[in-house]
């Protein structure tokens, strides 16, 4: 162990920084357990006391400590610092601190701050109509849920990127440091410049014990944590004990190495005097669980024990009574208080002053400091599609030089990255690269691409890490986008609720301001994995955004480059929002010249009118696709038609914004019922071809008054290896089988029709036998354009 | 560096194992570029090669050098090896071992081990209808698909657990290092008893790169890598270089230290004379990406660089046929293979026999062994319920005695384990650790509960490594179950995604017995987070399973505790499933006795006669629910209607099996139409109280004919800290709304309906009144009990 000696801490700092902890640590008691009796006025009485008691202890103690010793830095040092509380439960010791320093009142004015207040933060913690026991949207200085755990230092690391004066102190609970998440989230500084990017300072807090059991970390060798910290990159520093004021000298020595460190190393990069890789510092914080709790309840130990984790004693026995009064009166409140229950100036003293405060940092309102970003005119990179069909375009690649200017005019505000899985080249964003480079900060060796410590480009390979970072961004007022492939995407699903979750609950709290909305780009999507197979196929995330709240969730399908543009554009211009992109990466026919791609967005939904032939009539068969790959399939069926089946009245409808299909009493994007009548008709076929599995569609429109005419193909859960022709075929989503959907589905075709369908299922037949032989696709569908025979 | 220097190997020994290599590496060359001419006969032609060129190349090279090593300590030492292949695309490579080992031959003939057979090997490989890229169902030997990174060593932990003879060796990329599940699985090496587990070597594989980025761990200083691994509890064997003759004296040095120190530490252990955490031996193995392929391409480096990541380089220039000659030639295929296209015996001879092939071993396809578990009559854990709603009861807790019995059952055969998110005890199974203990290989001190070595309650706060140790544990042959927080298990939904679609892939590979279900339990679900907030509240794990192959997914809501305990018997005998059971842990009323509940289970959907009052009548509406607390509602509702409005025909239809409501053409548990029809009538009203989101049951139950008629209310995303009554009423799915559902569907009532509707708005500001004086559910709604008025 490496514990530190000195004793940087006068006695009267001592003194006075115990007395703020045992008020933080009371005020996180009286959370816990106080409806009424705020102060201790009069004996502790049973009806004070909460009928339901939620909420947790165990981790609180430690974090009311690590608070206060922030505290001091800042104001000896004048920093800047947000504070990230990892362990999930940790609420009545932030909401404590945050009230011990003033904002939670600012923020709240019937909170006060004085014995009424006091009285009003009790009560509402986990209480009905209240706060939840985890730091949340409605925390003073938090950008992070204590709710799911494994987020706090990817957050962390996002927050502080372009924000070089800005340190993050990361508390990383033990039990949190077991998620996987959390695990490779350490090396979040291989990716940061010292130079331009602000520092994390993370705070291993062991305290033994998650909800029932030991933690890991607290249980292996030190030796071998120490080694884990350090082949994570840091160099750690080790605090452990029990006794507060041998830990107050300790943290304050540790803290001081700690801030010197990242001085050091910020003052030598910013002085063109780096090195790759520095060894940042981080703390490893060993103290009792429920420190300064009950040592026992009930004869079994409670101090320093897991049964401290959450309440450590309910009121179900009456001699808790007295154990809940002792305890509480074991802070001595009477002298953190005065007369009015205002905390007393020798505690509040200790705290920084205004925007410096860790709950007041505008950093952690990212909105306030979000600025709109600087966008070139998405219609310079048009594609220039003469006729629909008429030209092959890499959607992807398109998208690609757009974003390459973004990053390029903001370059300067510097609030603008791309995040991916090593997936950006991958994913057609190559353009990007032209204008900087990926984040990378260790070794480089010849023939490496594009890698700098002043990379705007992240990639890890890590949907977790990617996501975490780019959250961490967002909420600090800054832009992004995350691409990746579409079916492990899924990785991030939970975390995707979460901050759903957080904008969801944000967006009722009237001093969080709009964040720039969180926006992916699903491609190598399920229907074009031709380098992978099975386990590279799914489709599922639209479905798993689409069961989120209306205001937030929004999912584009654009078909082609053009729409593509205008998508992209409208996504990074919105807020609070979670925006899903799905977009091909292949060559495939454009339909949209760039006026057509802007009037066909706007409304998010539309008939193709040169793909149709129902002019100013009834159709016999509405054919509506949402994807590139449906809607290519979908013109190529309406191709065969023409053809085969010329006075059959086919209407092509094509969706950009799947939200238009749901009513609009349920989403604000949603068609209303005439529109949507007028669109797919009352009572005609609809055979619509869907990106993705074709329950969402009709969980979509079964309210809609021809719901019971649709009929809708999509992916049926069957994948493989084989081509992309193949794929559609197996799931049935190809233009054959989609000829022979319309000719079973419309009523009195002429004999005809019987021939037609014979002729679809002969195009199988003879598509399957070819890529069994040749193992590539027929030209005739590989190469098919529209119109195939004009 | 720690580079081994003995030379454990002869020349003799160098050269066979050179020959093999070489052989590996052609064969895998072949499958990536080869269509025909696969021995090289005649001079390479373009038509010689595959039109699409699809594969992974990179990674290949590696892998088939560690697999020969591998093959060599077996038949030294004549061990069990199951071969664990992380990187993502290694099937080239893989596939290429097992047929130079014989036994893809023996599973699939037409693919002999000759000439003819190595045509269609070459030509098969992501080729249409043929194999992937990556190991998969159809590759002997393999547990493990490597389409999505991150789980390759929680499925070896999985494997080895219970297999005191087995060693998992587990090949990690260095790109799946970065993944944040496979970050903490290091870790499972404390929770392995080397007593009765087998053992896990981690072979980390530096080849330097990703796609298109290079490595963290490749790049980091080398002193760190050794620092991280140490720090994980390892020691690390390091073997680094590119001169094939040097690189195989060193690994072979270096295997023989690792297999060394595993037979030390089990022999120890076995000898009652081990300690706990054994420093378990791994391999760090840095050899060049594409190693002894095309140095150069075009003028730029492909050998040891990202560009050798997939296929080194295409055919588009009529000079890269020479290149791709000029590549296999090197191999020298005329001295590896006979004149019938054979591998020499120098070769074939270095391969274990029979069962010992890692491609053999029975393990690897884990049906072979598994075992029904032996198990006691659940009806012996049934809840005594005198009458519906007589008494109160944990449904997950008479669960846990069940369990806890199962456990003893199987406590011989070793077959069993649950494991949880430390969350075992939380959810109420508190009864297991009667029987057994948590697995735990570390440190104890005074006051741990129930830890020890032998352990078979596995928990670490990692849902991802929970889910990957499980599914490595079924893979093997073995059962399990899952319990977690309900919200939580999205963390592992792209999991549940990759084992879904290997049973589904499985189910057609006769070869493949079948293996034990997946089966979870989601409890402290949604409805009752009484110690949580909105973060914890997320009912969308059924969504995302329902997307699932009908023939693999299953989802139980049972009400009750005897319906859970049937449903839990019937899930634990079932086979190659995923089984999702929802139920409550907090003492809730009681509805069916132990005969009720058998057969409201086997029908899996039923009226419940003595909640209903339409005997032998139609309905006038149907009140239908689907899990604990709507269950729960509904009845309440039923009695507030029974009361207020006696003439009216309820009929209570409660659903235990989801898959019910589906049409049976798409689920084969789906009821037929008819006895739909019988159920939920053709034109009645149908108030649906569900569970989760209510867009999931329309979307079961759109083609049904009264589908129009259904009315679902379930979770709307409306979540936080409150009673749990508060909570349905926020989503409106609690009786007071449900009873004005009644009334505002049910055409005709009397004009007393519009009082009782009345009425419950009253009750519903009353209830809000009172929660936010009292901070607790008003008692009629806690202590509610059936039927309440009777």
């Amino acid at each position: 162990m490496d514990q530190p000696i000195a004793t940087p801490l006068t006695a009267e700092q001592v003194d006075r920084m115990t007395l703020w902890w045992r008020a933080a640590n009371y005020l996180s008691v009286g959370q816990i357990y106080l409806l009424a009796n705020p102060l201790l006025r009069e004996p502790l009485r049973m009806e004070h006391v909460k009928p339901r008691l939620l909420g947790h202890w165990g981790t609180t103690p430690g974090l009311n400590f690590i608070y206060l010793h922030l505290n001091r830095i800042i104001r000896d040092r004048d920093l800047t610092v947000l504070f990230i509380a990892g362990p999930g439960h940790g609420a009545p010791g932030v909401v404590a601190s945050t009230w011990l320093e003033g904002t939670y009142s600012e923020t709240y004015p019937e909170v006060s701050r004085d014995g009424e207040g006091m009285y009003r933060l009790f009560r509402q913690f986990s209480f009905p109509g209240g706060i939840p026991s985890h730091a949340a949207p409605d925390t003073p200085g938090s950008i992070h849920e204590g709710g799911e755990l494994g987020y706090s230092l990817s957050h962390a690391y996002g927050a502080v990127l372009d924000n070089p004066d800005l340190i993050a102190a990361c508390v990383v609970g033990d039990g949190e440091a077991e998620t996987g998440p959390l695990a490779t989230s350490w090396h979040g500084n291989k990716f940061l410049n010292p130079a331009q990017d602000g520092a994390v300072l993370p705070i291993l807090h062991l305290n033994g014990y998650k909800i029932a059991n030991p933690t890991v970390l607290a249980r292996i060798p030190p030796a071998d944590l120490h080694a884990l910290m350090t082949g994570c990159g840091y160099d750690p520093i080790e605090v452990a004990g029990s006794d507060p004021a041998v830990m107050h000298q300790a943290l304050a020595a540790a803290m001081d190495r700690a801030f010197d460190a990242i001085r050091r190393i910020q003052q030598q990069a910013r002085s063109g005097d780096g090195k790759l890789l520095p060894r940042w510092p981080m703390i490893i914080l060993r103290s009792p669980k429920g420190w300064s709790g009950p040592k026992t309840v009930d004869g079994k130990p409670a101090e320093g024990n897991w049964r401290a984790h959450q309440v450590p004693f309910t009121m179900e026995k009456p001699e808790h009574l007295g154990l809940l009064e002792d305890w509480l009166r074991s802070y001595r409140p009477e002298e953190l208080f005065d007369e009015a229950g205002r905390p007393i100036a020798a505690i509040t003293g200790l705290a920084p002053v205004g925007g410096k405060r860790m709950s007041a940092i505008p950093q952690s309102n990212g909105g306030l400091l979000m600025r709109p970003l600087r966008m070139p005119d998405y219609q310079d990179y048009a594609l220039d599609v003469p006729e629909p069909g008429g030209v092959k375009g890499e959607s992807t690649r398109v998208m690609g030089a757009f974003l390459r200017d973004i990053m390029k005019c903001n370059a300067e505000t510097r609030n603008f990255r791309v995040f991916a899985p090593d997936e950006n080249n991958s994913n057609r964003l190559n353009d990007i690269l032209e204008v900087t480079n990926r984040a990378w900060d260790a070794e480089t060796v010849p023939n490496d691409d594009h890698l700098a410590p002043d990379g705007r480009v992240m990639e890890i390979l890590s949907e977790h890490t990617c996501q975490g970072w780019l959250e961490g961004y967002l909420l600090t007022g800054r832009h992004g986008l995350f691409s990746c492939y579409e079916a492990f995407i899924h990785i991030v699903d939970s975390m995707v609720n979460q901050h759903a979750k957080w904008l969801k609950s944000s967006r009722a709290i009237p001093w969080r301001r709009p964040i720039a909305s969180l926006n992916y780009l699903l491609t190598s999507h399920v229907w074009r994995q031709d380098h992978n197979g099975f386990s590279h196929q799914d489709p599922g995330f639209i479905d798993h955004v689409v069961n989120k709240k209306a205001d937030v969730a929004r999912v584009y399908l654009p078909p082609d480059a053009n729409t593509l543009l205008w998508v992209t554009d409208h996504c990074l211009r919105s807020w609070d929002r979670i925006n899903v992109i799905v977009a091909g990466k292949q060559p495939e026919p454009q339909w949209l010249d760039m006026e057509s791609a802007i009037k066909h967005c706007t409304q998010g939904i539309g008939i193709w009118p040169w793909a149709s032939n129902d002019q100013n009539t009834q159709p016999d068969v509405v054919m509506a696709c949402a994807g590139d790959v449906p809607t290519l399939e979908v013109l190529a069926a309406v191709d065969l038609i023409r053809h085969l089946l010329p006075n059959l009245k086919v209407r092509v409808v094509n969706v950009v914004d799947l939200m238009t299909l749901q009513p609009k009493s349920q989403h604000p994007h949603g068609l209303t019922e005439e529109d949507f009548d007028a669109l797919f008709t009352t009572d005609k076929p609809v055979i619509f071809a869907y990106h993705g599995y074709p329950m969402l569609i009709h969980r979509l429109v079964y309210k809609r008054t021809n719901h019971k005419n649709f009929h809708v193909r999509g992916f049926m859960e069957e994948g493989t290896t084989t081509t992309p022709f193949d794929m559609v075929v197996r799931n049935r989503l190809d233009r054959f089988h989609l000829v022979a959907d319309v000719i079973d589905r419309v009523p009195g075709l002429s004999a005809r029709a019987v021939y037609v369908k014979q002729a679809m299922r002969d195009k199988l037949i003879e598509h399957e036998q070819y890529i069994v032989r040749v193992g590539a696709d027929m030209p005739e569908v590989a190469d098919w354009r529209w119109p195939a025979r004009g």
